[in-house]
């Protein structure tokens, strides 16, 4: 997430998006929109209870302008120490994380923090279900890959192992996740299949 | 959360403390802090994990000066629209929200917002565990009262009832939390007790 000096976040989200070519139902979402949307339709359906975490920012400074609301002046993005998502689905524990690449052949697992897949490692310990979306930006395929899997090639690359994915071994080892008018990225349908 | 102008946010979070009675092994902690640490002692153990989620902040303006961090400079507070804390804890959905008042006799519902409520209410009916853990700073006595026990308070006052739980009503129906040296809010205990 870069932006140039005095760019407004809000609306910048869009603008990577037009340029990759994506079908029509898609055009212009990133994958971090998709899987919001996805959870409002979730929740609105009362399917799951799942969102997104807030980005961490480790608040310096703030201003309390009189008669308006307080504005924080001075701030940093904190790295995440868990995943993004997390929530309930048919009284299981739901936890994941989402990540684009831009790569044609490989995900690359410099994606993922050492953090992160220890964070997954307990979850999975303690019964929930953990997983990664990873979407493939060039061919907009959007996968959905077990925590499992996942572990097993991060301890493949800390045993001096390749530092990536392929993507034909996503397309084998994971699922593709099918796109729903509503749920843009219906990653549910994959966990009904896998854990029900 | 008011800080005057110009005020470090990190550091302040400890000023109230000092001024109300606490007991000496809790002296100078806010409940969210002795909560975090809690946390942290149940992930550090792999007893649960369980962590707050960042305050949500609105981003308009980012700047990024040459080698060094991006800073924002210009970002409001937004409501949040679920609870503080969520994770896992022997296989079940664990959510909840903690909340410090300073009245003596009772607990102002105006302190939870209506979708914190059905935020709640959706969660227990997905097979999640919900309450809310409310400290009298006073008395420094906290209590967890359990997600079905606030929501029967809150819809007595939607139907025009009183706006607050009575002190006395939350010692019988909720339980005292103790004191342990490293779970300083040690909230598995109670539910220990309840769901197991």
């Amino acid at each position: 997430m870069k932006y140039p000096n005095g760019t407004k976040m809000i609306k910048s989200n869009y603008k990577d998006n037009f340029t990759s070519k994506q079908s029509f139902g898609n055009r212009g979402m990133t994958l971090e929109e998709d899987i919001n949307a996805t959870n409002n339709y979730y929740v609105e359906t009362d399917r799951a209870i799942i969102h997104k975490k807030p980005t961490p920012v480790q608040i310096v400074n703030v201003n309390y302008p009189k008669r308006s609301a307080a504005v924080i002046t001075e701030g940093y993005f904190k790295q995440a120490s868990t995943t993004d998502y997390n929530g309930i689905y048919r009284n299981k524990y739901i936890d994941f994380e989402a990540k684009v690449t831009k790569n044609k052949t490989l995900f690359p697992l410099a994606n993922i923090h050492e953090h992160q897949i220890k964070h997954m490692e307990s979850i999975t310990r303690h019964g929930g279900i953990s997983f990664i979306v990873i979407r493939f930006a060039l061919y907009n395929e959007t996968y959905f890959l077990q925590g499992e899997k996942l572990f097993s090639y991060w301890n493949d690359k800390l045993k001096g192992g390749r530092k990536s994915i392929p993507y034909q071994a996503i397309k084998e080892e994971g699922f593709f996740i099918p796109f729903h008018y509503q749920a843009r990225v219906n990653y549910l349908s994959i966990i009904d299949k896998l854990y029900f």
